[in-house]
């Protein structure tokens, strides 16, 4: 078994610590990691305090490789550089090379904003000041990524922009004392199941029954959205038992299981339905643009999913998906036949050769005791025939919505998949 | 000044760890803390390994409120309890009542799988199990929140699903142990300023140039999609300065502010429109649903939103909005005069007032030299008017269309304030 080696993450800023903004850099660094070898052990926010700050370093000095975001703009308060020669105890130097490359950059900006470049001068300096023995790797912002050695742990500082470190992060990824780290851990195996219609707890229970974790496969089960997300983390010398496991998993829940890669569903639909030389379309009323907007998340969804009709007012479904007035009238906007008359509708006005249509209730108001909030009717149509499912599921307007979404794919792969 | 009232907090889960999922309820307790005068200062991620989850519960105890998620359910890997009793050197002990409202529960849930509820008895017995001294608040799921004060710190458990946290969280901050805390801290003042169109680094130097941050009143400036989002926290005492900041900052971008209070811009754009009795359609091509999903996510956006085509192939383009062929032929899509059409189109086609489009190129594929990656046209059409906007932008494709879908709303902003 390959030595693990361990990667603590450090995420600076007070708008991600006063939770004005999700951390971003912090789950793409540690998905790198891991697929990497490298296993994510801890990743800490903190904000401006600089006490805070400096904890977290020294502790994430502790293991091979400590990763931190943000903290290296030009103002006072960005505090990362500075700390981080402190608790490694080594002296701050201005790279001139480094202060040459922030100074152009800096220029550029003080002409755009029609400023003196004085007042960039100071913050150029401090932002090329760097600690004895580290070095940097290039400038996509003013701010570099700078790696330093120390011999027990490998420190990177990456700018905080999650533009900026994603383009930064791969460079840092082929500099020598990364190279030396990943030349030590060993990139685990790693198999994923995906499944759909099944709780997690029966995914748990079957997990039990087919004798659990064991030496060398780690399991994760994790819900999201209906959809149920296994993965297994396989170390050299466990491929068997985690082949064994993942069968005995794939065979307890066979008609569940949908994919057994890591492919968005958006993207696993858009897939089947290229292979067979269909076009999508879609009827939205609750789901307001989320089942377009999923699909359309997707590069090069243009060559099969035509286009969406958001149908939030009767007149949109009458007009542009020709739903008629009667069946609204009679059934109401939220009913399985408006749902399959806006499928067909889609169809038939979009010219795609499947829809798929979704209305219901996401609430917090218009609910009534007949239909709740949470009622949602889904309907695909299709050359080959249709699909109709009726959802009743508690939840907030944005949970219903999401997994209205979520379910209006699945529909559409099982229409194509006849499953 | 009121002494501040620290809080750590720890969210466990090994998909939050290794990246594969946004920790939502970090940010989200945060984000509450802080409107009642409690300091977030740490916000520590850990997976399933127990002496990361011991060590951030250590350190987390050292400050006045430690608030955990996750790591509260039925299975061996769910250990949050078991270590907040061994970390505080007080035994688990299980409560009959909690015990028979999880039963109540968990006999539900075994039903709905036809399962035996044998299965579920020992996770009940393990959910039941608390800290000596430890008082349970509410079931939302089969995990209670759990509070339990050591005299030095308040240690506050929660479950990890958001939709559960979220729930249970207010009923938390009504215990006596949270109420004494909150009487100790003092709620700071808040002044919020929104501004579009304005560099994060103008809004710091106008910052800088009205004198900066000053004892009692923190800035935070945090740029979001295009929006620079300022805040000034105020405690009490330095309300004139904060004033005279706000004014200060206000009078240096006085055509970028938008907003002064935290109204997403999709509920002030129909906010403003529902003033004026108007209706808003959409009719969106690379954004692919994204204009109309900000817009349905507004609770009561229906009478204002009636619908949006998702116009993604150019057959929807001209059979849905009725862009003359001509045109797409001779400008292609991603032009002013499809932008233009598209609007106008929706506005007719969907029967709305005021009407919004968006044509772009989002990539990765699909540019040219004549119309690269990143460049956007936007149109606006109302009754009083019509306003053009291009942009051109770097970024990666979701970059792109989120800050296409915010401009886009800010174009009817502007469209229907006349600024």
């Amino acid at each position: 078994m390959a030595p693990r080696v361990r990667a603590a993450i450090v995420a600076s800023g007070s708008e991600l610590v006063r939770g004005d903004r999700q951390d971003r850099n912090g789950p793409h660094l540690a998905g790198s990691l891991l697929r990497h070898g490298i296993d994510p052990v801890r990743i800490t926010v903190v904000g401006d305090e600089p006490a805070e700050l400096e904890g977290a370093l020294r502790s994430g000095l502790e293991e091979d490789l400590l990763v931190v975001s943000g903290g290296l703009g030009p103002t006072h308060d960005d505090r990362t550089i500075e700390l981080l020669a402190h608790v490694t105890g080594r002296p701050l130097a201005v790279d001139t090379e480094l202060a040459s490359g922030i100074e152009t950059l800096s220029r550029r900006v003080a002409k755009r904003l029609n400023r003196p470049y004085a007042d960039f001068a100071g913050g150029v300096l401090k932002q090329a000041a760097l600690p004895a023995g580290a070095e940097w790797v290039g400038l996509v912002g003013t701010a570099p990524a700078v790696v330093l050695d120390t011999g027990a742990c490998v420190a990177v500082a990456l700018p905080g922009p999650p533009r900026e470190l994603q383009e930064l992060w791969p460079r840092v990824l082929e500099t020598a004392p990364l190279l030396a780290l990943r030349g030590r851990a060993q990139a685990p195996g790693r198999r994923v199941l995906r499944l759909f219609g099944v709780s997690e707890s029966a995914v748990a229970q079957a997990l039990e029954a087919a004798g659990g974790e064991s030496e060398g496969v780690a399991v994760t089960i994790c819900a999201r959205d209906f959809e149920i997300h296994v993965d297994l983390f396989v170390e050299a010398g466990a491929e068997a038992r985690a082949a064994a496991l993942e069968a005995a998993l794939v065979e307890a829940n066979e008609r569940y299981v949908f994919s057994r890669d890591e492919r968005p569903t958006a993207e696993l639909v858009l897939d089947l339905l290229r292979a067979q030389g269909l076009t999508l379309g879609a009827a939205e009323s609750c789901t307001g643009g989320l089942v377009a907007a999923r699909l359309t998340d997707v590069p090069g969804s243009s060559d099969v999913f035509v286009g969406a009709v958001v149908a939030y007012s009767n007149e949109v479904k009458a007009a542009q998906l020709g739903v008629p007035e009667a069946v609204l009238a009679e059934h109401g906007a939220v009913s399985e036949q408006v749902a399959a008359a806006m499928a067909q509708g889609a169809r038939a006005q979009l010219g795609a050769d499947v829809a798929v249509a979704v209305t219901g209730v996401a609430g917090p108001g218009g609910g009534t005791a007949a239909k709740p909030v949470g009622l949602v009717f889904l309907h695909a149509a299709g050359p080959a025939g249709e699909l109709a499912r009726r959802l009743d599921f508690p939840g907030d307007r944005d949970t219903i919505r999401r997994r209205s979404a979520v379910a209006a794919l699945h529909l559409v792969r099982r229409l194509v998949t006849q499953t």
